[in-house]
């Protein structure tokens, strides 16, 4: 059992016992979020797909988990110093949320580009909104000025074991709520949710599969894996806006060693699988939150070997946050 | 207690039995669909908000109910020769959905407007479609057209006892999760929803407040409370293509004697409504579904003078079958 040895030995940044500590420090602020099912994309799938509906998360994703484990894992004096992080959206939606809770300030560096809708997530929540250039780089450098000038606590949207225990504590739910689950597919960007997503699941169920769900235009995983180390893209073309992050140092280990296999999806099969939540499920996903169903359903899938044995798929419905004029958009392509 | 003794006069055509009769019958087919807040919305509505997501019932609405307790009402030789209604949409599905769960055939009447997504729905499930003329009297003439060639049983959209009972079930639910609550909001058409929803929840509360809500262009519920009798509209205008029907003999008396009053409110509350459902609750509602968002949030329910009172307020997010084209064609008006 090299997976296991390999938590034991403390190699990763996060593990089943710092997850499952996250699961106690969070538990009374996060929503328990449901698991959905529906005999209509059962039958398209052609096995029994069950849905973590992480849109009804507070702050409408995921990343509220981690968010909060991050700024409740802080000691009074750095919480009073408030937190910076720079964040296409969720996670600077989720942060300024999570220190609202704590009575902190958070220091939010956006891009220019960031969706309407997440930028007044963060406004709503009362973050202090800081304006970047749409590039890394200058996010960074934004980011790295306001640390000096406040003494600020930086909470990187995943590269930081607090929150990819955060995030861990979704599997923890979830094969609490359906036990059957016998394979996971999980968005991937910069690796932070499905780190924390395959480490305690692995951890409680070793035989589980872990599959990622990729866009095409950002799959640096992907290439990642397959050369066996870190790649990063020029640049990322794709409708989900939350997929188009690196993976991190940290992140890279567990992806590589814990993720079975990742699924590369167009955009196309992206907007399908969106209108399909909105349709049948009745769930408003944004596109990087379909990623996971429109992977379940894609010819990919149906040819790769494991196809055939995964009869009970768990599917993370990773955010809901979307702008419906900028969707439609989309669709009208 | 004038409310309670008409009750128990069975002077309408359900009552508490019937209602609790039915949630036995239906509990194992039915969702106990989930109840849903949001801090945002609280804070636009200045008090607390409570959402029963029957979006999330099976057949995408709460019609399922009613038409489970219609079909698992019937004896066995009624039932094989199946049921017949005519229906704008959603109580068609739910009806062959239910009837394809007590494997006899359901003979449905579809206006040839009807929205695509209901009518796939209705396809979807099995049910036999069978084209009418948009118009009412075209509908019914072919409804009994198919009654006398089936020797099927008729189940009207709400104008039926069994039906009303069913829908009640929601109360049952919704005041076992949320038992704060003092005033429930719902939309209003034939008033089967509300005759259900108001006889189950003014006998576990007789103080309870039960506001419809109603389309400015559909307003005949106001109309008729107005003037003391059924009135009917020669034509209708509303976004709301569920809430178009006129208030039948079963339901007028109900409505008369158990709502409090009616909200009445325009079709740009009502898109506004459905697009806070999306953004804020991630809930995919139809318009019809949103429009108990809309009276809360709109300046005649603030007028109103119960206004004050209304501390903890109900809402039912009652279907989410909507055609997504469709949908952003409303917006962009």
């Amino acid at each position: 059992m090299e997976v296991n040895s390999q938590m034991k030995d403390g190699k990763y940044a996060a593990d089943i016992s710092s997850i499952r500590e996250a699961q106690v420090r969070i538990s009374s602020l996060i929503h328990r979020t449901p698991v959905f099912s529906s005999e209509t994309l059962d039958s398209m799938a052609g096995r029994k797909l069950l849905f973590k509906c992480e849109c009804f998360q507070k702050g409408g994703a995921f990343k509220f988990r981690g968010a909060c484990n991050a700024i409740f894992s802080l000691d009074d004096d750095q919480a009073a110093k408030g937190v910076v992080t720079h964040s296409s959206g969720n996670h600077a939606a989720a942060l300024a949320l999570a220190a609202k809770l704590r009575g902190i300030p958070a220091y939010i560096v956006i891009p220019k580009n960031a969706p309407k809708c997440k930028v007044e997530n963060v406004l709503r929540y009362g973050g202090q909104v800081i304006w970047s250039e749409p590039t890394i780089r200058s996010r960074e450098d934004m980011a790295t000025k306001v640390l000096q000038e406040t003494g600020s606590v930086l909470v990187h949207p995943y590269n930081d074991g607090r929150i990819l225990s955060g995030q861990g504590t979704i599997s923890l739910e979830f094969l609490e709520q359906a036990p059957e689950i016998d394979t996971l597919i999980v968005p991937i960007s910069g690796g932070g949710l499905i780190s924390g997503v395959a480490l305690a699941a692995k951890s409680i169920n070793p035989a589980i599969r872990v599959f990622a769900a990729e866009p095409e235009g950002a799959n640096d995983a992907a290439q990642s894996k397959a050369a066996g180390r870190i790649i990063t893209l020029p640049e990322t073309n794709t409708v989900a806006d939350g997929l188009r992050a690196s993976l991190g140092d940290l992140t890279w280990p567990i992806v590589r060693d814990l993720v079975d296999d990742i699924i590369i999806v167009e955009d196309k099969e992206i907007l399908e699988a969106m209108r399909l939540c909105y349709e049948i499920l009745k769930v408003a996903v944004e596109p990087s939150g379909a990623i996971g169903l429109a992977a379940v359903l894609s010819d990919g899938f149906r040819k790769h070997p494991s196809w055939k044995d995964c009869s009970n798929i768990g599917i993370i419905l990773s955010g809901g946050n979307v702008d419906l004029d900028v969707l439609w958009d989309s669709f009208k392509k």
